[in-house]
């Protein structure tokens, strides 16, 4: 990396999608600048950079923007292609399917979730068996090997395991334990939990529990 | 191309998920074998190829699935990268540029455009507000080039490109004219439709039209 380089990352630190950039970075051993964003009233600094979604995160790379956290992390794995590890597999259908499962996580879980959480009674339900149909379809496809990046955190490693800090949340609100119903996705999580990258980049669970209530709170206010 | 390789495109004709896929090995001069899928009885062919989402289009390349039309542009982008067009630009920050704009195309102009033939009254004002307003940023996207991709076809243009054959179904239940509101955008449309790629590959939009209104009674019977 030259020396006159700017990486900016604007982010929210509750976001799970602005986590997998924090991975993705401190896996790289990339310096960058942070900037929290406030959510709740946002900055046209946002507005300028995420024109069309205004969301985070956004990464800022020598003054250009990037959005979409998987789009971020195809850019800084392609960026930085001379840094390991790769994110990205180097066999064309692998690349395939680790793009598909990333899409599926990204496009299915945290909507799911939420209904576990902002929901009642039965909508409840619905969200714990669709987080449980989606940890049970993913635990599935990382069969023996260690990361489902192989040896090394790959692109689905780094979209799936910023949720793990969110399982306390879904566990507490609908009851249930995700090592009974899914315990190799469990120790997945654990064996992640060792890598520094990982333990530097997920917030606390009991810190997101208490901002999940109070956001449940302001929004049914 | 070697040739013991196999290519199989499954899919179903009024598809423009698969239409995309169809221009891409159009554009390519890829051989391919063509199986209808019949959306309304499905093989069991499907369910073992796309099993998470038992939809098409699905791509077989010798024996190996890969589904999501927008990971097949990728996986035939890579697979074939000896062959011109390249459908993603070699700058990282121009490839990352067009991951975004084909995702959002992805994302939100389909289910949009939904409202507009499935919905009454205020749901289909709504729908074609939304797909105004989708249509209107991308059109902002391409400024004076030709097309998204420069002077080729890229990836936003093969993305985009096959909802052009829908384009009278919705002016036809929304009673609007997209030219009127979006004439660059179909003056692009109709540059498009100068390559004999999409010429091939895009359904007849009466064809389109009848099936959708037929579709509808099916529905709601």
């Amino acid at each position: 990396m030259m020396n006159d380089e700017e990486v900016i990352l604007v982010n929210f630190w509750s976001s799970p999608f602005g986590c997998r950039v924090k991975i993705a970075l401190e896996e790289k051993g990339i310096s960058y600048k942070y900037i929290e964003e406030d959510l709740f009233n946002k900055s046209s600094f946002l507005s300028a950079i995420n024109p069309i979604h205004k969301k985070v995160p956004v990464l800022v790379h020598n003054h250009k923007p990037i959005c979409e956290s998987l789009n971020i992390l195809e850019y800084i794995d392609e960026i930085w292609s001379d840094r390991s590890p790769r994110f990205l597999p180097s066999d064309p259908h692998q690349r395939a399917q680790a793009r598909f499962w990333a899409y599926f996580i990204d496009q299915e879980l945290y909507e799911a979730s939420k209904k576990i959480y902002r929901g009642n009674g039965e909508e409840q339900v619905l969200g714990k068996n669709e987080v449980l149909r989606i940890l049970k379809l993913v635990e599935g496809e990382i069969g023996d090997k260690p990361f489902f990046g192989g040896d090394n955190l790959g692109l689905v490693d780094i979209t799936l395991v910023p949720f793990y800090s969110r399982f306390y949340t879904w566990e507490t609100f609908g009851k249930f334990s995700i090592e009974e119903e899914c315990p190799k996705l469990v120790a997945w999580a654990k064996r992640c939990m060792q890598k520094e990258s990982v333990i530097k980049s997920l917030p606390d669970p009991l810190k997101i529990y208490n901002f999940i209530v109070e956001l449940n709170k302001y929004l049914t206010k």
